[in-house]
C-alpha cells in the first residue's frame, strides 16, 4: 500500500516495483477508480471535485462506490493476487481505518510515499497534466495520522531506488 | 455485461450507459487488467501477447491473474456497486462460464455487441491506436456459443442508440 | 483540408487518409495547436476558452498564435511535405478566408466534413472526452459561408468509406 | 532549442518554461512529429524504427518529413510566434547543423538537457511507456559534437529549476 500525495511519485514507483518483483503484482489506484466513475460523477458535488486551490473534495457517493472499490481489490488479493495499491489517505486515519478493516489478516506493507511539498509542486508543473495546487496541498495532509511500516522520500531519490529499498522489505 | 469483439464499440456503449442511467455505474473492461498488469507481462509469453494477424494470444499468467481479477469485480458487485463489464470472450463459452461460475447469484444482463467484421475494421483504421488485424479477426469469434439476454449491433446504430436499448432492460 | 464540427469524425478520416495514400502524409489539426499552447493559456480568457454549453471562445492571444500557425504549416507544404489539416471553422468564412490567403498558390482539396448534429452529440457523449455541447453547437456553424471541392456526410457512412473517396479527388 | 536524450526531462522543462515566461510560448518536439506520421510509418523501415535494446533508426522517408518539419516550425518563428523545440539529436553535429541552417539569423538559444545514464534509465522504468534502453543508448550520444549557449543537468535537479536557469537567459 502506497500512500503519498499527488505528484509524489507513487505510480513511478509502483511500475518500478512491478518490473523488480520476480512474480506478476497488479497495480491499482485512485486513478483507476475514478475512471471507472461517470464522467458527470467525476467532476459533480456528490462524486469527486476539484477546488481551485486543487483540494479534492469527495462527495457521499464517491465514499460508496470506494467502499465497493476497496472490498473488490481486498477480493482479489483474497484470491491470491498480489497488488500495489496507489492512494492518497485525504482522509487522515479514517482512510486507513477504511482499508485495515476491509484488509483483515491479509498481509500488507504500508509504505509512506514523502515528497516534500516544493519539490511535488515543481513536478506537478512539469507534468502539466494536473489542476496546480493539488502536490502542495496534500504533500503533509495525507501523511497525518498513518503508521506506516516503511517510508521513502523522493524528494532527492529516484522512483527506482524507492522501489529497490521496499521491494527488500517484501521477501 | 458488454461482450464484443475490438472495435465493436463495446466502450462507447459503456460511457453511453453510465450517461443514461440514474445512478452511477463502474466500468471496467480487460482494457483495465491490462493496463494493471507490469509493461513486461503485456508482451511476454506468459502473459499476453498480440500476434501478426491482430490475434491476442493468452499465457497461463494471464489466466491465472484474470481469475483473480473476475472475483474482484464480482466482490465489488456483491459490496453493492452496479457494474458494466466490457470484454472480448476469446474463448467462446469457456470465458462465459468463467463469469457465469463466478457470478453465482448475482442479477447480470448478458449482451452481445455486434458489428461486422468490415466496419469493425474500418473502425480500427480511423482509431489507429490498436494492433491491426485485431477487429476482423476477434468480430464473429467472440459470439461463438455464448448465450445472450440482449444483442445490440452498432453496424448501423450509434453506441447512444444501443445504450438506450439496453438501459431500458435494466429498469 | 478537412473542416467539421467536433465529433464529426475528421480525425478518423485523417487517420484512413494516412493508410490509403500511397505516399507519407503528415497530419495536424487545430488539436496540435492547442497542445502545444501553454496549460495556463488553454484555459484564460486571452487563449481559447470553453463555454458551459461547450461553445469555444477564441481569444487575440490565441489569433496570434493560430497564424504563425497557419504559416508554419503552409511553409512545410512548400517544402514538399503532403498535408492533412483537421479544422473546425468556427469564424466561418473569414476562417477560410484566413487559411487561403496564406496557402497562395499551393494546390488545395477543401473538404467538408458534414454530421448530423444528432449524431454527432451521440458520440461526444460516447468519446467521453469532449466538453458536452460541443458537437451539436459546431455541426451547422463550421459549414456557413464555406466553400468545398468536396463534401463527406459520416452521418451513416464509416470514415474509410469517406476517405476513399477523398482519396479517389486526390489522384 | 532544447536537446537530450529520451527521459531526460526536456518535455517537463518546456512546460515548466511555458508557464514561467511571460508570453505565450508554443512548444514543439520529434514526438509531435511522430504523431503526425501515418501509423505505419512510424514502425516501418522507410520512417521511424525502434530496435531491440531501444535504439531508433531513422529512415530516408523521416528525413524528408523532418526537413519540411524544420521548415515549418521556422516559419512560425520568423512569423513571430515564440518556439521552444525539444529535440535528441542522435545525429550528432550534422543534427545540429540541419537546424542552424534553416533557422539563418533568427535568434536562438541552444540549451543542452543532460541526464546521467543511470537516472535517466531509472525514470524510463518509472515511466512505463516507452522502449526499454532509449535512456541509456541516448544519454551520451545526442550531445556528441553539439555546441551550446547553456547546459543544464537534471540529474539532482528539479525540471522547474533547470527552467527558471534557461528562462534568466532569455531575458
Amino acid at each position: 500500500m502506497l500512500n503519498g500525495g499527488s505528484s509524489s511519485g507513487k505510480s513511478g514507483i509502483a511500475r518500478c516495483l512491478q518490473e523488480l518483483l520476480p512474480d506478476p503484482w497488479l497495480s491499482f489506484g485512485v486513478d483507476t477508480l475514478i475512471m471507472a466513475m461517470p464522467a458527470s460523477a467525476r467532476t459533480s458535488a456528490a462524486g469527486i471535485e476539484f477546488a481551485p486551490q486543487g483540494e479534492v473534495i469527495v462527495g457521499p457517493q464517491f465514499r460508496s462506490l470506494e467502499a465497493a472499490w476497496i472490498a473488490g481489490l481486498v477480493a482479489m488479493a483474497g484470491a491470491g493476487a498480489r497488488i500495489i495499491v496507489d492512494e492518497a489517505f485525504l482522509g487522515g486515519a479514517a482512510s486507513q481505518q477504511r482499508w485495515t478493516a476491509a484488509l483483515g489478516d491479509l498481509p500488507t506493507l504500508w509504505v509512506g510515499v514523502r515528497c516534500d511539498a516544493e519539490a511535488a509542486a515543481a513536478r506537478e508543473i512539469a507534468r502539466g497534466d494536473r489542476v496546480p495546487g493539488m502536490a502542495a496541498s496534500q504533500a503533509e495532509l495525507v501523511h497525518q495520522g498513518i503508521v506506516y511500516d516503511l517510508e521513502v522520500d523522493t524528494t532527492h531519490a529516484e522512483a527506482l531506488a524507492c522501489a529497490r529499498h521496499i521491494a527488500a522489505s517484501l521477501r
